[in-house]
């Protein structure tokens, strides 16, 4: 390896590809070497995103015309739509099986053939690559990223959820079949593509639940419920969308006979006293997306229902930090051994 | 009575009493002679709300310079701050016994005095009137408001989440005990009073949830879903605040072993078959608060769960019409014997 | 005419459409008869724009299934993109020749087929109703509004500029070659097209020009500005971007060696001392486009420049409202005779 | 000085002190020591900037109970309120004489005694500092800002205007008696101070200029335009808020009757070819606020208006970065003899 990592970033025309190339610019042991985007190849980064128009950056260009093999990459990530990136990672490992990727899409998220053909209509492209990735909780799967050659990036949402509810169903410390999550995201979570229901004039000053009953980030919060329970898990699980950029704040409903809202408290804590991007606010307090805005920060903050043995907790990251391009440079870090928080220094921009 | 009721708006200066004038100039049967606004006394309207500066309307006065007797009020609101508005009223009664009065504070609508005592920290400074005061749910206590001189009009909160859940409760299709609703309002619903927490670049771009575990809207939840009910009611309920002017979207979280989701939508699709302001929407449909902004409907969806016996409903209105001033309009529509929606035609403004 | 006027609103699937469903469903004299949204054409109306939801109106239709003849429409609404309308209208006409017709596209516009075919590269396909077709500035054309069979119903830019322009350049009270527009206008304006650019993730939080030294709008204001003036007249004029959906305000710079920015604003306040939906604000008063949202109202406020000579002009309105279907439904009034302010009394909706 | 310069911010409740703080965290050679507050003295960063919590970071104290000789600060920030900051900096160099100080208020911007009392109404409380003290536009006045103890820093609208418009006036290469500004400011150039016109509920939604005709910028602007142009210059400057956090935008227009556009394109950009933090944007390319947010950069295009003779200049910034804080640090880096870019490598935050 040289000095710096070589990197590549596949899809650098949408918003998380966006995001790995802010961070990765300020990454002080990544070089960027490659940033695809098909429909725009040959063009410059900053007709696409004007924000790197004083930055020396590669030309765009597709994936097809590049050689990977002779570009002998360090890390690829993916940041390519659902779908479409197991055949890419499929044929970009067999022509530089070195490379490591982080794939920031579901592709290879859910472990089990079954359940992603149930979830996405049709067989895995690429079933033995899904049996070989990891699932990039970093927090929670830390010593299998630091091994792993791919790494399945997870959903912003899911995220989101996982990292204040899996420590309790460790600990057996809240009942999983009472657990509701009503999650709100902001709008970069839908991507750049051109949709009507994404214009401005169609969500700004406004509020809508999407998805109700349900919605394909339910696949991956049961296979990660259920491991942590170590039994089934099935959650209520109703995304909104707020007239926001960025940010994402789950309000989680959890009971439990005999754990307190302030055991549960305790047992965050203790989880992640250690960890850089889990902070958990002291009991009572409630977290602000505002204020992870930009960063790799996740804040956690418990408090008690009024209805005995029921309690609240609110959960907020920025989905494309944390909730993305964030945890995926956390991974490549951790895969590549440089400190875990490498590049991932930003505070968060608020106001 | 003349030919149009004169009605005079106590507390011009806030949003509700901007909201009841933007009604009330255009209802057919109604006549503004009164505005106060006690520090803006002797200035136009429209030095407050420029909006308004086209219109024909009295100058701002104080209360104390109101000659309540002389001026024979038909119809006064009171859009005054929660705990001031005791005095005010019953003042003003004494003084005017024949004015009808709508109040949207939250002074008259707990009709036990113990629970007020209790959520408010005081004796209630007006007993008597608060026995008299009939609960302005229009759709659900017509028959009293009718009849009623001084009515208290619900909260936004409450309005949105007792539309749907009353007729539920009173059919008894849903588990009381397992009631959870995630309620999302808009800016407007906080007041005009300059706070640093209510600034602009405090609250846009983010969002975050509020009084978790303890709110005053609970007091009339309780009172109401109890009444509904036939029993002790006590429900989970979380405020946030979206970065956007009005409409509250509340999720409700419902079970029951016997109704299915079906079932509770077959209820509400009845119950507000005649009703012009509560729209029941397809079954698995999603309401959005920008399809009500500006005018005084309510929309309502019911989906089902991907958990059996469970369901999900989306309620939402506009925090400053049918959540303040477009119900308290409808209340003096009916207080006064006029059709119950003149005055109310308006539109949604959407975009 | 039957009691009613019987309207169709052809391009009802877009925000201008909307907006004439928005003011026409509470007009006194009209009925909407037909909607069309070609490729939306069986399905209700709600489904494209939900806040229809509790009304009755036509199932969408498509231009082509129309029989315009024995559907005797009494106006017609295009609310079609530029250059698909000439076609249509000519049809429209041959097939219904009673029907009258306000046209929002910018296609019959300019006067001068010379003028048509410099900026939008190609002759016009209908130059004989060109020469027909009516300005419908209703403040200045009223005359000819009222006979018209054609009438083309001006931008929202352009309103926003003439209202306060046209009376100072009829009397000469500013040197046309010193005119400065600075214009920003929210993200309606750019309709419902699904553009990248228009995403809210691409324009929230942010704030731009666009066209600068070249945009449509201009030929417009060339020829109206050059009629009023009786001389060839070229603006500068620079559009802007608001992350907010409705209102457009204007900043314009104007000087002159005789006229005292006083002396401006005398003129405009009696120019428009009679016309309903034209305000002057007091001299050095500043409008606010938040204040005439959802109206058919504009506001003019005129200021000194602290350099000698020189004034300031500030003049908003709602660019779907007075930019667009509003002036649309009050250059219907006249066409028709009735009211011009009939159907049009909406008080702006703030906050 | 030890190995890290020891900084205190005071005022790190209001945005500007935020801001620094955020950028000081990553400063490689800064170390904050000393955060006041009056208002919050004794309690910790995080209750008045949650976003701060996961950092450690001085208590809040207030000025009064600060020990300056002892303390020793290699450089304070003052990110006070404008009047205030005269006899804070006073006293605080009478204590700490070698303490360097950057003032982010406008207290000593202007070099003339006669222009402050006649803009600020009364006479400057410290004279013989404001003699002493260095207009911190520091692409401008560099040689002067490494010397200095005491540095100015520049308002967020001037920095916008003057990096354009300085080096053009320099030239002679614009017609210094007809400039127009027209600046758009974000919502955070007003402050935290809790005003109700400030409100979300106030701003939001919509667009409008203040202080037409009469601003406090004007007094900065106008002094550093006479220097530049070596002659009286006064300029038309009108300020308005956008509904968003961060950013100005200014429109300014410029006309020459020998310097075509293209050669001011050319000064511009030759005037920056070195400078890391102003961006001249290819000729006829225009600047979006959303580009530089968070950022310390300056975004400047240049297109020809149709009117032969005349430009359009937009430029961007960020109002608390290089509009502010951003360019406080940078003041800092040169006056300490840091690299100048230290601590500024924040790639805007988009979206």
């Amino acid at each position: 390896m040289s000095a710096k990592a070589k990197i590549g970033v596949l899809g650098a025309s949408g918003y998380t590809g966006a995001e790995l190339v802010r961070l990765l610019l300020r990454h002080p042991h990544a070089e960027l070497v490659l940033l695809t985007a098909d429909r725009r190849a040959g063009k410059p980064m900053s007709d696409v995103f004007p924000q790197f128009a004083p930055f020396a950056l590669p030309t765009l260009t597709s994936i097809e015309a590049t050689d990977f093999k002779s570009l002998g990459l360090d890390v690829a990530f993916c940041a390519l739509p659902h779908g479409t990136t197991q055949k890419v990672i499929k044929d970009l490992l067999a022509k530089a099986p070195a490379t490591k990727v982080v794939d920031l899409s579901a592709d290879f998220r859910l472990s089990d053939p079954a359940a992603y053909a149930r979830w996405y209509g049709h067989e895995h492209f690429a079933p033995e690559l899904q049996k070989e990735a990891v699932y990039g909780l970093t927090e929670v799967y830390r010593a299998g990223v630091k091994k792993a050659r791919l790494v399945a990036n997870p959903g912003c949402y899911t995220t989101c959820s996982e990292l204040p509810l899996i420590p309790l169903l460790k600990a057996k410390a809240i009942n999983p079949d009472e657990i509701v999550i009503d999650a709100k995201s902001g709008m970069t979570g839908a991507g750049r593509a051109a949709k009507e229901e994404m214009l401005f004039s169609e969500v700004s000053e406004g509020f809508h639940a999407y998805g109700v009953g349900h919605h394909r980030h339910m696949a991956e919060l049961d296979q990660e419920f259920s491991l942590a329970a170590g039994r089934d898990v099935v959650v209520t699980f109703t995304p909104h969308l707020v007239p926001m950029n960025r940010g994402i704040l789950s309000t989680i409903y959890v009971r439990d006979a005999k754990a307190s809202p302030q055991d549960l408290h305790a047992i965050l804590l203790k989880s992640y006293a250690n960890e850089p991007f889990v902070h958990v606010l002291p009991f009572g307090a409630v977290p602000q997306t505002r204020h992870v805005r930009g960063s790799n920060m996740t804040f956690i903050g418990v408090a008690a229902d009024r209805i005995p043995g029921r309690a609240i907790i609110c959960s907020t990251l920025d989905n494309l930090t944390k909730g993305a391009s964030g945890q995926a440079v956390q991974n490549m870090n951790a895969m590549l051994g440089y400190p875990e928080a490498a590049g991932l220094d930003q505070v968060a921009l608020f106001p």
